[in-house]
């Protein structure tokens, strides 16, 4: 019981930190900068930095997760039973959601807010299948072949992701819906959130079977 | 004595250059640029790889606080004790004070400043708990589950929380002394600095009480 | 069998996601800034941390070469046989394609394109040999002396190869045939491909016969 | 007698690759933007990235000290002969010599240059003290204390110093003379750096006599 509480809190609080941090620094990057990519990396930088650290020191008490894509994936593993993850994915939303909120608290923002940035089309949900696949991989692949570089792996893909990614890589259903509740640099209109999800859903199922076969052991052995 | 001695010259000449960092990093980009954003990566970047630096080399002497926050923090865990950890909170402030009289000579800038930036008002003050209690959970969750990633995590920490915080996180008060000490890119006006400093004792002391139970153990015994 | 198909696979995957991080972060980080140098960084930063990433989780499969200059040295040092490198070229080239391809589809450009931009004369040709020459080194060194680096020492030498070369450091015939099919940022005309390509294989070469001495033992044994 | 040949090798190539990505990414940052403090980062980010591989693959070849007060310090310390420092700091300058040149072949520029850039007085000496005290202190705490971390430390300590001092810190006499020798961004006036070697070779002493104390042995024990 305290056991699963724990689990909860670190799934909300590292989920809110994260968003905090999407939504935070996209907010200081934005107001900073006339150019565009420059307020990009202002964003990117932050966000690659705190998986890093949320990641290290939650991933022992929650598996650190913070995604219900990732989440989904560890219960089709059964590394954990489909009711605690239906946990971690209520814990994760409404941690995606007050991540948002104390964001705008803390630059003296509206605390709720809708997004009205249009994020749509095929080529925004093929990026995110993209995005979401690449994530499942190195999640994957790193917890196969070297579990203690999982932070730095998960840091770095998004850090690169960002830029690659025409949809700047949500990857991430909790993310999303957090983002649709900020009308500012990093945010997406809610209505455009379900494909988002949908598409982030199906990347991490194809990574999920290709992995089962292509990290299934050494090939060295 | 010589092991005080040695301490109490980690943590001065830490905070120092860490200070130093902080300002001088912020002095150069400022002058540098017009675009506010771009400055604040050239002051962040210093700032995460100094910390890194700073920590890994100074850790097995001190333990690298460099903050009177952690040091009280770490006196409420009985890591060292009161008197010590007094020591230790005037060497910080000696040191924040000297980094910026540092920066100042290094540019050509009058030694002697006071900054005339306004840092205030429940917004920024909230910024500076969220701060506080994000860099004391990756300094506790770190040691609890991987030490030898500290250096790491408070680097990556501040990276971030630079730009998803209001009030660029300053998480320190001795940091907050030394920059109210230099009218430059980094400063804060004096008389903004005890409100933050109260603030950044809030989210230590907040986020000490929730890594007690948080933190307890691996929740995979 | 299932070996080879195994690691085939892998190098064909993490080619296409490599060149399409360098071209897909190449057209965002190109549209969204009138600063060459900040879009410069925004292929950058993404391009060297994919790689850290990719080499970290394929590299227990296939090696993580993505590179056939790479894969040319590893059958000059007997690590693989001929006929597997060969089958690993083909491997590369293919991803090397399909990454420009899926990068274009993600931003909804024109799938199939050619480059326009210019890279030719001595000048490119030196800075390729000397690219390829440090990319060489630093894989052969880091084999050597910690293999556990591989992944960051490539990620970092390749962040660094992007500016100080004239070229921005191609470095990888898989990847310049790739971003011959892009008419965008990172682009290089197909005529000068087999130029660069040459050039890249020197490099490799002169490496290889230095590292053959150079990092033949440890000098404190 | 293929030792010391193996040592002298790694230092002169080390130290014209890193000498070379100084002087080659100043070019290019420099001609790709009118923001002189993104031209910095495009030219501390590859140094950083650059010393952290070059240290990991010399480093058990040769100690990779690529810099007489390096040298000097590890002589004064009994770690090498007086006569092996000697030939080191040939090799060191004349790698920097070559590195600076190599850099303008490959960027089409007249391979021989000198520069005109001022970079005088007391404040600029005085940053080259702080900053090659700060060299010093992380190579030798990294030493001291967490061995594997020493290419990280210098990177990132240089990383940082880069903005933090108001010389961009060279701290490194053999990286001043090769920036004597080019008229480019992170050139030197060749009159000039006898004082910047000057205040460098001060710092390392400061650093030295100050480490053998604090340095002395864990606090812990």
């Amino acid at each position: 019981m305290t056991k699963l509480a724990r689990q909860l809190t670190a799934e909300t609080l590292g989920t809110a930190l994260l968003v905090g941090t999407v939504v935070g620094s996209g907010i200081m990057a934005d107001s900073l900068s006339d150019d565009t990519a420059v307020s990009l990396l202002g964003n990117t930088i932050p966000t690659g930095a705190t998986l890093f650290v949320l990641i290290t020191i939650f991933g022992p008490v929650s598996g650190a997760h913070f995604n219900p894509a990732v989440t989904m994936v560890f219960a089709l593993r059964r590394d954990i039973t489909v009711r605690v993850a239906c946990f971690y994915v209520v814990a994760q939303i409404l941690g995606g959601i007050v991540g948002s909120l104390i964001a705008h608290a803390m630059f003296e923002l509206p605390v709720i807010q809708f997004s009205s940035t249009v994020r749509t089309g095929s080529a925004q949900w093929l990026a995110e299948i993209v995005a979401t696949f690449g994530l499942i991989a190195a999640i994957l692949g790193g917890l196969k072949y070297r579990p203690s570089a999982v932070p730095a792996l998960v840091g770095f893909y998004i850090t690169a992701a960002y830029w690659f990614t025409a949809s700047t890589s949500f990857a991430n259903p909790a993310v999303a819906i957090g983002r649709g509740l900020t009308d500012t640099f990093s945010g997406i209109r809610p209505m455009d959130v379900p494909a988002f999800i949908a598409a982030q859903l199906i990347g991490a199922l194809l990574c999920f079977w290709l992995a089962n076969w292509l990290f299934a052991e050494r090939t060295d052995d």
